[in-house]
């Protein structure tokens, strides 16, 4: 089995979580409140900023070239077309790009960032890898997962949002990054990947969750 | 006033939640359960093992020598004496440091050593000194705050607990990292030292209602 | 005057001599001996693949969104166009782009990659860039410098090479990270600047001189 | 055999390069001119601040958490008693450190410096171990292997110099380091570790060169 499959299978309780997680079901099948969708794609700003500046410690550390250009690939992809889609998706919303860089993170926001970015700048870089698979993967699962419940969405927006991660060009980036991973992973402890790759679902799941209460600092 | 001074109060009624929080009032009074003092104990490991790294990349970071050398002398603190003492508590309470090694690290420590990584690693010298005051500051405060209640106190192993961050040594060593932050902050914009010194105080909040509520990982 | 150009002016001694390098001055008349130029070609490998994991580092750190995505754009550019840019004129010359990657580095390749590379990683974000555009600001220069040479010279190969520094593109890619340069300097002290900028300078001349005079390892 | 006996044996041709350099040998036989040995120290300052740097990158990158307080234990000898040693030396020769502070480092001490600091930032630990050992172990080597000179150097302050590099407290710090690397080396792909070792002993030697020259900015 490939790393990534063993990854994937010894985490499943939590990705099923993730799958049945109110935002995500509301989301396919529209009848999410439209409040917490804004306020989740406000929230992505930062998690984007840093996601790209993460990418970019992954680069610098690789070993080989043909990785490092895959990775630079996944950098320039994130920081000029998804930076864009994200600001189109801000404006169909009623939004400029300047409502979404004031917004403050949540907690879980600024603990997944920086769980990702502690990753890569501490570890080796097949860890860090494996920390930034389950964000690209699972949002690929879940539109599969949930994928029949759109030609019922009558939210075009969200309609339009979960298409994207049922493209061709997505699932070919998951592939991508899946393709790192099981490179990466061949003779590299699995009981530390497996560590990574866990607590990453873990905030995926608690992302959802966060944005779905809307949740505040408590202090 | 100093940076650190304006830091703090604009912190303030983030600090006034963390004197006041159960786990450090029944700490000092005494009616802390032992269960959550064990849990909380056991959890340091992690967070002790990340805080040396953290120093490591500041020491690695800093611009003066001076400075450098300052922050060496904490690195070497922290990961021999604080190390030592410890281990000594963890025995004093019947485990052995390889119980702490193998203890699943709670959301929010995982969060909080994560956030202190990423300050160090992609933000300046000046931010990853901000981000690591809190922590040695509040807990000094915390220790004037309900010195007298120790008075009381008839669990020997709190009260010792406690007397470390009432020590003359404690104490200097606040002052030295306040003065590495009064130093670097002069002419570097508060906004951002402010955002980093609040979120750490804010993650001192949430690690004491954590170990107080034994937390566990939603999945 | 804007810091890039006090920066240049304070070189001025160093780019003089780079200017009238014999290894510049005959591969823009065409009299450089075509394994001199081959020796270089095959050297620029390593040092492409480092300077590309050396903007990844800087756009890791770089504090303005906006900078950041323009240094996203450098390491995008670098890693797929210059990329395969070089491996033509690898192929041109009668190499594989395995016959690059199995030379070995020059001493001042291995040591002008790793000043890059230290100066990204432990210094500020404003030295970084600083210490990066020596070498394209310099490549331009020179081409203003010796383009009438080119009118003369017979030999195709070098032409070609020289006119991507006469481009438009290229221009305007140097002006860009002058840009930034400029906007990081105003408020940083201009010591560290000078210090950095001079010794990338002084490697750029040192570079050239090693590959006119096809230098080994002494051991 | 183990990965670093290994790591010295393939490198043994350089080595011998490095015991048998005129600036060595004069210097344990006493005929090194007094300017070329206070050239090499002032040289140190800059050498010494990185090494530590570089040191506390490593600290912070280690898996193991006994290899981490091995390395915070060297961080902090060099950081304290090393610098105290160093100042002492300085003073016995006329000097003040703000005299070594102000020197401008050498080409030869910039590379070496940056090659190390490249080598932790983006490399693997076994790889950043690997690129210290020569230094240390060198100096080590040659104390052994001069050590009967020493008798008939009539020059003190060399003879006090030497010793140092004879002591146990020295051969046990080496051993230290080299247990790193042949624990760390395990499984890890040998190549990598001897081009990094050769690199760096080859720049202990080109350093020995240099200073015995006096060199100088070619521009």
């Amino acid at each position: 089995m490939k790393v990534s499959e063993k990854l994937r299978k010894d985490t499943g309780h939590i990705w099923e979580k993730i799958f049945e997680h109110p935002f995500v079901v509301e989301l396919y099948n529209g009848s999410l409140p439209i409040e917490k969708f804004k306020f989740y794609i406000l929230q992505d700003y930062n998690y984007l900023v840093d996601a790209i500046k993460n990418f970019a410690v992954i680069a610098s550390r690789v070993d080989s070239v043909d990785v490092m250009k895959e990775v630079v690939q996944v950098v320039h992809l994130e920081a000029v077309s998804e930076f864009n889609e994200y600001e189109k998706l801000l404006n169909k919303l009623g939004y400029k790009i300047e409502d979404a860089m004031n917004i403050e993170s949540l907690p879980v926001n600024v603990s997944y960032r920086s769980f990702l970015i502690a990753t890569s700048s501490l570890k080796s870089y097949q860890e860090a890898i494996a920390s930034v698979l389950p964000c690209f993967w699972s949002y690929g699962e879940i539109a599969k997962y949930h994928e029949k419940k759109l030609s019922k969405n009558s939210n075009s927006i969200y309609v339009d949002w979960a298409s994207v991660y049922l493209s061709d060009d997505y699932l070919n980036l998951v592939t991508r990054i899946k393709n790192i991973v099981d490179a990466g992973g061949k003779g590299f402890p699995y009981g530390k990947l497996k560590d990574i790759f866990m607590t990453a679902s873990r905030y995926e799941y608690m992302y959802w969750d966060s944005v779905y209460n809307m949740d505040k600092w408590p202090v």
